[in-house]
């Protein structure tokens, strides 16, 4: 086999081996909360550790010394993400309890974890059905995937000049981070630091606050403050609570809106301000039309709640007319969407026509390049609208030459031609997927989405945003979908995390022939 | 003013002038009706004529030698549409019958009428209400509209490079065709003779088929065959009949498949076939692709129909398992939604969520370019699929050269990058007229579209196609909407027919100034 594939998938296989076996030791996670809790699942996770560290030792035998060039990449890459999706499941299987048990439902909630994405098929989330460590395990899910798109993002798809992903502010202070193999953990050190600090400032913040004030955080303690550590930096968006962060008091809703925005940056900028440089940050023209965007659309949310009288929502009463809770809900709402988090301060289903389009609107942005949020993101939003206005110019004056330019540099015309080409393919598979969940909805009849519901449920998986509106909205849950559904969700899933492209490239003859 | 604008705007609008003028001469059409109808509406259509009339010569005298240079070619074109519907509202206001007689619904099914959209907000679609001059007047905006859009297409759009629209095969036959304004004319009258003559052979077939075989055409006769005549040939969907295509027999729909077929192909396409070189139509790239495209959907639209057992449609009956109807209902349908006519021989909104599914992504294909088609266009989508094939490719080889060719000659990258740019465009102002629409639909509680209907309002009046689903569906009327949203989708019809660009440098300083 080998002297006809080009591709060396043995060297690739091995990698992932490798990598599934460092994955194992986050069993460590759920294994610890579970002694904590009286051993409850406790066998699930060292068996799962088991199997995946002994899976993952049996790939790296296909080659004891692996050399996987830039074309293994792609492969590396895709099958990480499937396979630590696919081991992440077993404890849901071996567990065995509520609907997460089902074999397409565990590789469901374990694929949202895995890429941060947070759509969630459990049907009730609470620790009646679920043991601490279950639900324990399901928020860690999140924050590995976290770590492996900063990695990703930073080192791989910049270099594999993925959908104009080369554009990136890739330039993190240190030697030669710039460069692929060599460099990658090097990268992932400077990064996975300010990655890991902002976790951890985040948990003893909120544990803080439950300790220091109790009466102001009263369902906040040491359990859901690392919960929610988890899921806050890698935009992911899983709760241990049914009703999202609508469960907690409006002192941690505003503690978590500042991390959520951090978690919607590029990595590589939160390195400069680390290493004493902030100015980097403001001067970057990608942070600069995040921060506007996410202030500009939380403006005029809050005009739109503020003067919507008739919103009514127990337990937190009426909103309109009511400064801080107008402001809170959406600052919290068009941040924890824009960046692709999916958390909810309340059931967002409950809002007017005008706000929830403002929601749907601002899902279609997404996160920085080199950040954990998923979608079209918000560079290749930035090139598209620089490069529209330069398109009216040049209709108007042919003859003229005008580079696009970011950070005062001017772009790569075949930079600009790979972001369109990325966002029409998003785009336009966001569109088929709602097309064949609707043809799919209608083989069962007790299941009744609207529209909307499913146009969400299209936009939410590949954008790895979770929530959408109706049956799947921040309240709701993806189990009610046909299996064929689930299975269309957990591909979108992956697909949306990986930026298309890699998986793409895996699909065609000339990568593993020519 | 004069010396500060760059911009010759009286030399424009004394164009605009001429071409009202000559507009005024098409009001013959319902004068002539209106007499064979003893004379009902007569005066609306001599006051009409008048006005106009006098208008463009009002105009005109703005500057008694024009010399309109390129720059002017938008302005010109912008303002010919926007005067033309509202001069040709005017009939509607004056005759004062039924829903279009206040102004913006007049101005409404007038803008839809020139711009070949379709959409109509007349409540009740019969000679009940409405003179048959009336009636014959609005399927005559359509066939005027599809003669501006002809030579806005091949003469003028492909001149400015608008959206790439400089790859369409421009050359006809015959000298110096593809220069500018001195062969504007020369290029125009040969390609109306295949539209004129087009036109003529539909509704000479239609009444032919009605005296010959009266039993296969019981509902046909001169009056039905000028007016459907009149809206094939444009792919406009205006229908004189409540029902559309539906209230005509079999062999009447049958007949009109072809012409519309015909429709949506380039006619430059078309004067080749005619001066006896039909193989440079079977050679062209977009022509396969239009012919592929909508013989492969129409198949898969038949199976889907066939093995529908549920679909029960009076007075046509049960269509599953019935062969003729499956495809008849899915050629006509797939062929006059994917290239923007907007018939129906039935109300597809009985179809299944498959079927639904499968018209609301043709809806988003487009004619080819040159023809009387709306929307993206074939010739885009074709380049965009052959350069994201580029991109994926040169993810694994990057340091491969590859040119996109269409019709065997390699692409200039500024046109691909063009394409992009306006597919984005259209699909980013089609996401935002669906946000606006559903925002707007909010101020009337009585007003309750689906989510779908809004969505197929906003991509049916942007692409010239007409009817969507649900309360816009074909049998249905945009009659409901606030007024503030029937003004939107009159700006919308208006821009989607210019292909947006010629409209958008308007709105810029460096249109006017510089
Ligand atoms: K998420
Ligand atoms: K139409």
């Amino acid at each position: 086999m080998r002297r006809y594939l080009r591709v060396d998938w043995r060297a690739g296989l091995s990698l992932v081996g490798t990598l599934l076996a460092l994955l194992s030791l986050a069993f460590v996670v759920p294994i610890l909360v579970a002694l904590a809790y009286g051993g409850e699942d406790l066998w699930v996770f060292v068996a799962s550790m088991a199997l995946t560290a002994g899976f993952g030792v049996a790939l790296r035998r296909l080659d004891s010394e692996p050399k996987p060039g830039a074309r293994e990449a792609f492969f590396v890459v895709a099958f990480t993400w499937l396979f630590a999706a696919m081991f992440g499941a077993l404890p849901y299987v071996l567990a065995g309890n509520g609907t997460v048990a089902y074999p397409v439902n565990a590789l469901f909630e374990s694929m949202s974890g895995f890429t941060t994405t947070g759509a969630t098929v459990m049907g009730d989330i609470s620790f009646d059905t679920h043991s601490r460590a279950i639900m324990m395990w399901r928020q860690a899910t999140q924050w590995l995937g976290g770590m492996g798109i900063i990695v990703l993002a930073v080192a791989i798809l910049s270099q594999m000049a993925v959908g104009g992903a080369q554009l990136m502010e890739a330039e993190a202070p240190g030697p030669g981070i710039s460069k692929l193999t060599p460099h990658i953990a090097e990268t992932a050190r400077v990064l996975w630091i300010a990655y890991i600090g902002f976790t951890a400032l985040l948990m003893a913040s909120l544990y803080a606050l439950s300790v220091v004030a109790p009466e102001l955080a009263p369902e906040m303690n040491l359990y859901n403050a690392i919960a929610h550590g988890f899921s806050t930096l890698p935009t992911g968006g899983f709760s241990t609570e049914a009703r999202s962060i609508e469960a907690f008091s409006p002192a941690v809703q505003w503690l978590i809106v500042p991390f959520m925005f951090i978690a919607g940056v590029n990595f590589v900028l939160w390195w400069h301000v680390i290493s004493g440089d902030p100015w980097e940050l403001l001067r970057d023209n990608e942070f600069r039309f995040y921060l506007g965007a996410i202030s500009l659309f939380s403006l005029v949310g809050t005009v739109i709640l503020f003067f919507d009288a008739s919103l009514q929502t127990p337990p937190t009463g009426q909103i309109g007319g009511h400064f801080e809770r107008s402001l809170r809900y959406s600052v919290f709402q068009i941040t924890s969407m824009t960046n692709s988090t999916g958390f909810a301060n309340m059931d967002f289903n409950e809002w007017g026509h005008s706000a929830k389009a403002l929601l749907l609107f601002v899902m279609f942005i997404g996160g920085s390049t080199g950040s954990t949020g998923g979608g079209i993101k918000i560079l290749r939003w930035l090139v598209i609208l620089k490069s529209l206005r330069r398109e009216v110019f040049t209709t108007i004056h042919p003859e003229a030459v005008r580079p696009v330019r970011m950070n005062g540099q001017p772009l790569d015309e075949d930079a600009i031609r790979g972001i369109y080409a990325f966002t029409l393919l998003f785009l336009g598979l966001f569109f088929v997927g709602f097309l064949l969940l609707s043809a799919d909805a209608s083989r069962l009849p007790e299941f009744n989405p609207h529209t909307l519901d499913l146009l969400t449920a299209s936009i939410a998986t590949l954008g790895n945003i979770g929530p959408g509106f109706g049956v799947v909205g921040p309240m709701g849950s993806y189990n009610g979908f046909p299996v064929t559904s689930k299975l269309l969700m957990v591909v979108y899933m992956w697909i949306g995390r990986l930026e298309i492209f890699p998986v793409l490239v895996l699909l065609t003859a000339a990568y593993w022939r020519s």
